[in-house]
């Protein structure tokens, strides 16, 4: 059994990750770290695990936890983890981090992007990106996994294959993405009550989002040199999903079919990746609650652009259970393990 | 292997049992009927089964099918197979229907309240009601299956111990309910559009609804005479589930404590029925998606009444994820086996 | 030109009051007060009354304000107002209050239910209770208004007449009430986030709702003698609107026709109740926006019971328009000015 | 009083003129058209209506209807009217049509897009487009009035400004929009039921949808040459909304204030058009219930890229309350008239 802990598992993506562990039968989870409701059973928090988890949320800290567990999930803000991590704590145990903090590379970037310092640049050579199918060797032996965030996961799996093979131009590349409430997390803010978010829809963290970089990075490296594209996220009144549709301009006179063998090559052995019949257009509730990313992509003769959807939920593929993805593939334990949850419809 | 079939398959409790099949390791579906869907691909129309289930919709008889199967589950109109079943079917395969033709043992009740006549009476007295935790011995050698309804069986496992036990005087029972949208089913009605039913609230067959006397005749055993209530369900705008509230006059002066431990004595052995803690009052969310029923109860002093509530998913507990409990139980498998989901939060 | 103030005009039916006020042709707007947001312009708040409302929250106290307003509308936490008013303010303006702090009578009772302490019990005599199709007359003259609960307004105006008719049993009324999400108030909340409340059905304050002695207070006064009964309210996830569903067992043998020439005799001049045909049932979304309660019943033969079913907008005549219809009444303005909206649907 | 009447008049538009008109001072509804509800009264279909509208669904032609009444509107599907209209109707009455048959210039554009044939092309040339703010002249006297679509409104007075003044690259223009389900009508199919389009979201009509051509002539005509641009619109879980982002290129340096003053140039004396504060994204709430469009926009120096989004309420300006706003324009009326409603939040 790998005893693992949680730390931030009273918000919505660590309470996912305590769910799924619950139902995997190689973990045991050792600590429910939540300072906000230290010494409250979990059960009352979570009802839904009533009589499923019946352990009091702790507080410890990552150091002296470390001694104890094979692995840590870090559901923490931003900043967080780099101000408290250190390789005598990694030589402990491996750390799965849902946070920002080790995904980008250029610790300038993400400066300017997060507007705070990073405390501990030296680990960021380490970390690996944890896009499973992208990097599953790297992440075998991670130390340090860098979980990727759920517009970034959506918005770079539906692009990569076309990316990677030059099918598109490189800077033309418009990301609109919608996402469910729950990506803004379970604080208690007005901004996220029922009667603010219900029945509406807005743009938010328009040019500026700080989702933009890593996207750019990851789809930089597909293509073998830096991209820039313009990323528009809105907020949309349901709970879970992303859905990234992603405008650009064709490169050359790919057809359908094409591009499809594109596609495949690169996930048609991919379990959680499913690419789409054709004009068929992804919808978020045939995945929701699952590991599954859909795919679906049209071209349009008179514009010269194709436009490529991906459709996820942002708690499992793009958080959770993308996080014991790789779990799984860094202790050897089959990919879908606890993870091979169907989608459930309505 | 056990082979199944569905008999309407792309409704949404057909929908589900087929979800559950797919993930059940004892099961093979060998038949998806759907008339209207007769020779589509069965991923077309659920994309969330996308590459899961590869199969067409299909057009089979009832008769033909039970040779080729050992199991069918019937998720038909009211009236379809009480007019199609027959002794000689029932010997081929078993059934497991999730309409109310075989619920009720008085054929004049049934045709009384469902408007239509009774075809197969003579098979009403083996049919066995489906309420697992209730009637489990009985359940293991039914050749017939009534599998309860959503509204019953969040009613009746909610007063099932108190009225057992007589604490509750028998004809006081009140009970209001409410019902996700789901419960509509999916046919193409204006009623049930997202803009007719999303944002309002509604009463509706106030007085006539049809599942008043099945929970009467239950509980009526269960109490050990015939039982009269009011039973006035209301439409919400959500997916799944039921919360039934069901205010009754306490018959004597039990306490919390006494009650609590009625409840327990009936139910604190089984895994898929929650007693919660005292004053927490049921959700449906943290029973979305699973097998469970969670119940809660208050009494008050002022009143002499008793309030119990009782939450369930009414495609999971109250339709489908109930069937394959009865499934289980029927061909010796754990009751749990494919239907142990962890409800899922947000 | 009446001046008006609001003290909460940042909360949902604070903001429904200004919303109603900045259409209503008498009245002008003087102060929106609000401590949280005091100085910040409030259509950035409200950004529905971009250009429409141009005036900044304001911070100010009820005795300075009631020398600069002709009336004042305090939509404020229980507790508030009993605790700053006194008969020098009303000598310089009239106050209609959204709280409960001078609706019952009895300050006993107040300060069980409400768990505080009344400061100023010597207004609770003078204070009229705004229910205004049943105290029309008092509250022309009325200096202090107790605007009814959302709950309350609805549940008493459902069963006013056959109490007051004697039709019904005294004591055996059970209310079992749903409300949209906005009742819940505009506080950053975990409990009324989106992913908390959507998806999601649940009763609370079961056996002790503060809305239950206001209700059993004003059937008493319609009865003509003290009446107890059990209320039990649900939240479900719809922004506006109050359904009440009341069972209650009959106390003759009146038909249809002769409760439905009660209902009439009370209502049928009445421009905002509407009792509907036979057998239909109330739905929340024929009346959102729009300040009308409308009414349906049906009796049970089966069971002696009546059902009668009552639905509002708690914001509206919940709340804020029935503030206005009061206002109106108050000041002698045409009853519906400001408030004659009609229901939009969907 | 002018006398009015409605074909098509229960579906979603349809009603929704309906009851604009009853609110209209200046109004006479003489006919309410339904083939399919004919002789029901329209109040038991719109309840909201209750005792506000008491007449009945009628079936006429709308030859004979011309006689009767000074205006017709027809929220009628595509084809119908075109089928059906002559001049000679016209010389009886006006008519403002909801469809799109008489919106674009070019019948073989209206034939390719729309795949039907054209019965009446020989009025397309009379025809008035009804963006009001950008007609109003043309539209006093037209006979005939074709009034927008509710994403083409919102797209094109999002990006009027900017394109008749070339302050953007001609065909850079890339309309992601967000719609509403009412967007997809009043008719009874499984694709618009509750359990099918709550809790996701999807493209669709990806490089097809038939708004493209009216989008793209209306926006050829500010910028005095053809116009090309991708258009992808999803769905998603409301009632009432569009939200359309705008992406495109700039085509100088021109900074915010700079566009802002020609935003203002435009809209300025608009009332129903509101461009909102700095970094300011529109909210599709803030507007719904109204004949309100709030206009933002962001620009990205990173990037080159200028985000527009306007919103707007589908059956309002997109729909409804345009249609009254250009009756009032045709008739002679205040604009406002029977359509000043102020947005309600939430």
């Amino acid at each position: 059994m790998i005893r693992a802990g949680i730390i931030g598992s009273t918000g919505y993506a660590g309470a996912e990750i305590a769910r799924l562990l619950t139902g995997h039968k190689d973990v045991e989870i050792k600590w429910l770290v939540s300072r906000s409701y230290a010494g409250q059973p979990y059960e009352d928090i979570f009802r839904n695990l009533f009589e499923l988890i019946e352990k009091d949320c702790g507080d410890i800290s990552i150091r002296e936890m470390s001694r104890d567990v094979d692995v840590i999930f870090t559901a923490t803000p931003q900043g967080y983890l780099q101000g408290e991590l250190t390789g005598d704590i990694l030589d402990q145990c491996r750390i799965i981090d849902m946070s920002a903090d080790y995904r980008i590379k250029d610790v300038s970037v993400y400066e300017k992007w997060y507007g705070i310092e990073h405390h501990s640049p030296e680990l960021l050579n380490e970390a690996v990106y944890g896009l499973t199918e992208i990097n599953r060797e790297k992440i075998r032996d991670a130390r340090l996994l860098a979980n990727p965030g759920c517009f970034t996961t959506c918005s770079i799996l539906t692009a990569y294959p076309l990316m990677k093979e030059h099918l598109i131009e490189k800077d033309s590349i418009i990301i609109n993405a919608l996402s469910g409430v729950s990506g803004a997390g379970r604080g208690a803010k007005v901004a996220n009550l029922f009667c603010e978010v219900n029945e509406t829809a807005k743009a938010y963290g328009v040019t500026n989002h700080r989702h933009t970089p890593e996207i750019e990075e990851q789809l930089g490296y597909a293509y073998g040199s830096s991209v820039t594209l313009q990323f528009t996220p809105h907020l949309i009144p349901m709970h879970r999903g992303i859905l990234a549709t992603e405008t650009a301009r064709l490169a050359g006179n790919a057809s359908y079919e094409d591009i499809k063998l594109i596609f495949d090559k690169y996930y048609s052995n991919e379990k959680f990746i499913r690419v789409l019949k054709k004009d068929v257009c992804p919808e978020t509730r045939f995945v929701e609650g699952s590991n599954y990313v859909d795919i679906g992509f049209k071209t349009d003769e008179r514009t010269g652009n194709i436009i490529m959807m991906g459709a996820l939920d942002n708690l499992e593929k793009g958080a959770a259970s993308q996080a014991v993805q790789n779990f799984n593939v860094m202790f050897g334990f089959p990919e879908e393990e606890g993870i091979d949850m169907i989608p459930m419809v309505p």
